[in-house]
């Protein structure tokens, strides 16, 4: 079924492959893609029956109602001053970290965010039903009109101001992010002691299946919350060659103990 | 098929429940089961079919060959030095953490190390086919029994030194325990936005998979590696109630960009 909304997508990087891709297959018509890489949109177009390659950011005569900007962060203020939008027309950036106000320079009718809660690959396909869309709308109308779009790709959709958006990526940072460069310090230890880097495979997935059903809180277990000094020290000691490593085992450490052990 | 190799466990915490189980249903005879709480001894002994409860540490006139201290790591050198143990036994403690030579008290003939790289809890089976077994001996005669006994239970069995098991200890720490913070500290900066808590699941489950296919260095994402200085400033003032996430945020972003922008 085709729907009613027509859509533009600006900019032809992760985000924009695997969101174009999706919404054209559930239906939308995908009218231009934009990228400044003209090659990127033609890779992007080739792949959804309707699209042209837009060859500026003059969209005046489109027929798109929503332009969703899937450009780099600290592009989005710059080219939403540039772009010619027809009239009704409604703006949204796709990222976590960019106050709705980012748009506040465009000459869009409405303005709004519409931010997938994911980490997107090229070679990898994206199966949107179970991420979160995070959705803010200059007003009534533009959060409709995004929830509906995004209703249509995810059974998680969820209005949310900047400020909680603001918290929810840095808690995505904590989580995600950081967890990753552990497990490359992790790597890196094993490396250092000749040991395969697999051989944690399994017990990183059965700890972080363990902290996602019983909660983190729940699932905490190692040297830091039984309270056992003897390692925690040997642990320092191997880590001598590494002060900031040492630097975060401490920081990590007192941390877990201050959380479950206050009163010692 | 029964093994001629007989078996006794000494604990009855996590790890003596599920190897425990785990040894008699691949055909081993478990002998005794001691607990220094009677009652657990015999809540496992009840669940193997030739098992007894050992009311006392002299194991003098048991049948078994191989005798497994599943003990808290603080109790295994005391409760080694008290053990009566028949002529030809091995003894084998199942810690991450502990040299072999915590077992140089004891009156065991051989001693080794048996050490399953997983964290178990009471309430969930185990299957043991792809966790791996760290193996030390204190002779070939040990290494090679120990190896047998692993085998049956697992295809990863490896044999590795007492420093490389502290290597990987401290490596199973930070993937692990520390991971898991992390995941913590997540969730209660999402608790103190009004968000609900499994709303970063996808991403984390997403991370973690392109974590463990591409490698932790490869799958690496987020502010701090982007080199993006607005959105780690803006983090920097979200945490400006939590001193410690904020030492923490700085120290993991300084280490992420010192790791792959080194020129900087």
């Amino acid at each position: 079924m085709r729907h009613k909304i027509g859509i533009s997508i600006i900019g032809a990087g992760r985000v924009g492959w695997h969101l174009g891709q999706a919404l054209s297959a559930a239906g939308f018509s995908i009218h231009e893609v934009w990228s400044l890489r003209q090659s990127q949109a033609r890779l992007l177009a080739d792949k959804l029956p309707e699209a042209a390659v837009s060859p500026s950011l003059d969209f005046s005569q489109s027929k798109a109602q929503l332009f969703l900007l899937t450009i780099t962060d600290t592009a989005v203020e710059g080219i939403a001053r540039q772009l010619q939008l027809p009239k009704g027309s409604l703006l949204a950036h796709t990222s976590g970290s960019l106050p709705l106000s980012a748009l506040q320079g465009a000459a869009a009718t409405y303005t709004g965010v519409f931010y997938p809660l994911q980490t997107f690959s090229k070679e990898k396909e994206v199966n949107f039903s179970h991420i979160p869309f995070c959705i803010e709308g200059s007003d009534s109308a533009a959060l409709l009109l995004l929830e509906a779009v995004a209703s249509s790709l995810s059974h998680k959709v969820v209005r949310m101001d900047g400020e909680q958006r603001r918290q929810l990526h840095l808690a995505a940072v904590f989580a995600c992010n950081f967890s990753n460069h552990l497990l490359r310090i992790a790597h890196e230890l094993l490396e250092a002691g000749n040991l395969p880097p697999d051989l944690l495979h399994p017990l990183i997935e059965e700890t972080l299946q363990k902290a996602l059903r019983l909660g983190p809180a729940q699932a905490q277990t190692g040297p830091a919350i039984r309270g056992d000094a003897t390692v925690i020290e040997q642990h320092q000691k191997l880590l001598f060659r590494q002060p900031e490593w040492a630097q975060l085992y401490k920081l990590l450490s007192d941390d877990i103990r201050k959380k479950y052990l206050p009163n010692e």
